[in-house]
């Protein structure tokens, strides 16, 4: 892992997630340029202190030299946004596979590049939107996918927080600083997670938006409120709403999608329960559980549990990783089926670059025109 | 009562209602141009023959003959949209009160000759946005006013129904022609109470907006669905999202409104939930209820069970009804305190034919500029 | 009506019940032993003077010489318990039919001779068990009488309050004093609404309880929590709880079966959802509404509006005055369709009296053995 | 680990559970008398072969010889019910900790021998009642225990589920025999956990019950729901109510505890929100997160996630490995703090004996009179 040291939430969260299905084991890092950080997280993992790297390049190159075996396998990247991309190109370039968080970049020419570094790395690349990890979203796409709901005529996400309420709340420095964060805040942050559940659940592609962006923390110099409506290319149309201001809101991720035959509702804070709506008959609770009915397999083998034990964010990562470990295992390339990768990494920066051209422009609709 | 004969849904609701508190008696009509309808819906209320009217025309000319404690002191129009105006404007200029089902008119222009009638006419004009009528709906509008949320940043106000997934739904052939409803569909029908509820609640009036209608069910000639983006004067930005054709979904109103230091949620279909969300401590779930804790008198003045009790719709329109019975006795005019009138039935008409004129525009930002 | 003057809860209740729908006009009362409390709950319904009576034996003489068209039908008892059974004995042989409130009487013994009273009468009695007005309650009553759940194993009824959580808040003097409201409290008072709604729904009849009652507020002289295990003559088995000491609880009236093939759960506070939950595929979420799919005639004929637009408490005790209305009018006499009545009426004192009986008891059954 | 081989849920969930912290490494185990499954399991554990042992007997005799740095620290007992105490001996008199599955053995009196042993055993025994590792049933505690809620008055705690609705279903053959169970079905299987939970939370101690245990399903040999009264030493009352035939419920543990001041309720199904409903005020939502307002130290130590990114029922049992890690690192003895031990085992025997003897009793009330 490169980033993640201690007091830094993401990496604790991976370093758990990964462990959970017994796949993976941590075996060296670069977790902080505190020396004292780093050394400590180390420690905390138990590793060899040969392993702990005073920076990413060091890790790289030494990992590099690591009889096969023993070499790392999965470099996971929590560091600040700006690093993202030049980390997972010299990894890829290393022969090693990458588990990235998201957004993928900064900018997205610099993921083009990156995408570009994969196609000749015969390597794996993987982004964190870790909500596509929850058995009932895929429930929810393998019903649209279906038809179950006939043509899809809206979708609204939204993704209402509260924890940036102030510019003194803004966690980590960096992330307030578009040199190291990017040009978007809430945009990127979660934004990107509200934009990728959509067009993952739906199959559709926005190619169409109209952002309304705002900063209402005063002093703060990203965006911490985005509006946008949006047209799909399959004739689809819909809002994405998200927010770090919403006070008393916690994580509250949300999708729903309706079609002529019917609705799907999704509450990544109830994420057992996925409601659908038919037109012609009473509304019906799916939930998620190994021995529940009504659920496609591509739901099922994601749940560990029967009904009823709720399972949660972990788990939800745990199963990214689990199929980021199947692809490992049968020497796949490019995106291991299951987690989001470059495609998501690239409509995901081609969208928050739409949506600040959007928030610059008068005119009414800003063309989303990458195909991924 | 003119329109709502036998059949119509609204027409009877407005006489369940009106009769909850015991403050009005029903005494003439003119409820269908089917003179069977007419006389039976007639008989249904035991009115005599003779006060059951062929016509709205002849209706206030009898009426007016009537002598003073006889006639009929509130006329209710529940008839299609383009003969709202003009039977109120016959009743006010017969001194007749009028109770309007909404939206006021089929332009903003002929809803501003209204206002100046009603300047005139020393007479109550209200306008039926029954929503208004739950008390916690004021119960939150208290809660804004007073400062508890702090300053509002954001406001979020949805409306999805379903009854409309395909054009042969469409109840009465009138809804769906542009000619007799006027040119907005959905966004007259529903997206004008989301806005009243919005700007009732927040206090702030939206200036600017971005709207982007649409026609779902093929052969339909107005919208069925309206997405769109909003600035408040203040300083406020949301969204509001009204459709007919969200599968599955009956009748879902809901309202959310964030401030610098808590947000609340209303939903109409559990409209005796009031959720209050501090920005530094636990939710509350503000109940209704006449012994219930925490709340403002505006609120609990508009119930009448202790909580746990369910009182819903029609205690919300019946509400109006008694506020216009109050109004009535102490002669005011004008606009009945608690009661949606004549400043509402102006913005409504603006921000339609805003929304109207927005989505026919490519510049982002209409601006509403009507003051009411 | 006789109770139920001003500042008296459910008198109001009834008064604005029984208009709703236009069936029945107050035409007289013996509102309360305070004259000027009598006299402005006349004046409030703009009753003759003539016709408020200083006590109930007068109203019956008087209205018992009233011209039959003119002559009160139905007569209302809202009276503290031990009036109910002397009250109604008195309407009955008078030719007036009679809805008392609940419970019934103060003991069974009376309720028996009353039973014989009406047996002879030619008239309607009606026992205000509202609950049962609830479309929702009909719609789960004919899904277990249509065998839909399969043979029923478990019932599960409860109701917490929270009001009377202090002796001292005991709202009239005569609930807490055994000689006027029976030696029952809150077994009586919402125990008795509990019992109803389970038998009714299930079917099913309990011919065995088991009782802990408890006396939780010091001061009080009668029960304010009861807990109790039963048996139903059916082979069902299961346990009833009502409590007016559940700090923080409303009016929490909940039900549930369970089937060989589903479940059914249905609360009082959110009275427009039915949960129903088969044991081979996902639950569904019935709803109220005149359009929605899925619900029995039953259920329908008690809704009057479209899904999503609450009804409550008050079109609850609606449909029962309806359904007296229709009895009314097609001369039937005993217990009106629809309409909790005499046999409920001697159930429900069965059942306190066996809890009674219980509660005195050291052995673990107590049989219920009345037929009815 | 003994017991839990592949196909057996409850192991593979431990497993699981245990390394999510990275406290713990699987080194060996004696997972199913079948030697393919012992052997695979071992292999997906990436055990050596050396330390899959065929038998519990051989695998602590051959742990016993390890060093002490690589023997095995605590033994996981996940067998069927009647080798949980006769295994726990054995490695507590082995010098090795022990968490075992529940229920703690199949009779009072063999735990009370193991309560002896492990007096003289320096070593820790834990019992894995799961669901006391949800950080907000530690909060419901301390708010009881801190005088919150006032005097406490009612318990009512529930554990419907549905999946033992038939004879067939009964998951492992052992579950349904008395022999290897115990004499107790549901009651042992679940009533112990709703009876541990209340006892925890409450901090009362259940002086009498009274129980009334049914076989629904037919073909069955053990109870399969129960619906027990209950009086504690400290003045509460309330129910128990625990069932495997409640058609269509997943795993509904659910617990109410009232006092005097207010009431509090939690979902282990949405085991993220814990409802607190003061008498006095609005309900609040007490919500699980590290970032949340209004929690006790006991609940936010369990916690490793923000608001609204949902923990579940890995973590809970996480959080009892965590615990027992630390006890372990200091060379606790006994009951490791944090987590349900030796005086949860007694009292959850002499519970189901308790229970056992009041459904063979003809009187009330059948005291539970084991002080631990």
């Amino acid at each position: 892992m490169v980033g993640g040291g201690q007091g830094a939430f993401i990496g604790q969260v991976h370093r758990m997630a990964a462990r959970l299905d017994g796949d993976f084991q941590w075996v060296c890092g670069a977790f902080s340029r505190d020396p004292d950080n780093n050394r400590q997280t180390g420690q905390a993992l138990a590793l060899p202190e040969a392993r702990v790297y005073p920076d990413w390049e060091t890790l790289i190159a030494q990992e590099r030299q690591q009889p096969p075996e023993a070499r790392l396998q999965l470099l996971v990247i929590a560091t600040p946004n700006h690093l993202h991309v030049p980390i997972a190109r010299a990894a890829l370039a290393a022969g090693i596979h990458v588990f990235s968080e998201k957004p993928a970049g900064v900018d997205l020419a610099e993921v083009q590049e990156l995408a570009a570094e994969l196609a000749q790395s015969k390597r794996l690349y993987g982004l964190s939107h870790t909500y596509i990890g929850y058995p009932l979203v895929w429930q929810a796409r393998e019903m649209v996918a279906s038809g179950e709901l006939g043509e899809i005529r809206k979708i609204h996400v939204e993704y209402p927080q509260s924890w940036l309420g102030n510019a003194e709340d803004d966690g980590s420095a960096w992330r307030a600083d578009p040199a190291l964060s990017g040009a978007a805040g809430c945009l990127g942050d979660i934004g990107t997670h509200a934009f990728n559940l959509a067009e993952f659940v739906s199959g559709h592609r926005v190619d169409a938006l109209c952002a309304s962006l705002a900063i209402h923390a005063p002093g703060r110099r990203v965006d911490d409120d985005v509006d946008l409506l949006f047209r799909t290319r399959q004739g689809a149309s819909g809002s994405l709403i998200a927010s770090q201001v919403c006070s008393g809101e916690e994580n509250g991720l949300k999708l729903r999608i309706y079609g002529e035959q019917g609705g799907l509702e999704w509450h990544q804070m109830e994420p057992n329960t996925l409601i659908h709506r038919p037109q012609q008959a009473p509304a019906r609770l799916l939930r998620a559980g190994i021995d529940r009915p009504g659920l496609h397999p591509a739901a099922l083998e994601r749940m560990r549990l029967p009904g009823g034990h709720p399972e949660g964010y972990f788990e939800a990562l745990a199963n990214l990783y689990r199929d980021f470990a199947a692809a490992i295992r049968c020497d796949a390339t490019g995106t291991p089926a299951g987690v989001p990768g470059i495609d998501e990494a690239l409509r995901g920066m081609a969208f928050v670059e739409t949506a600040l051209a959007s928030q610059q422009c008068d005119a009414k609709w800003s063309p989303l025109e990458l195909n991924a």
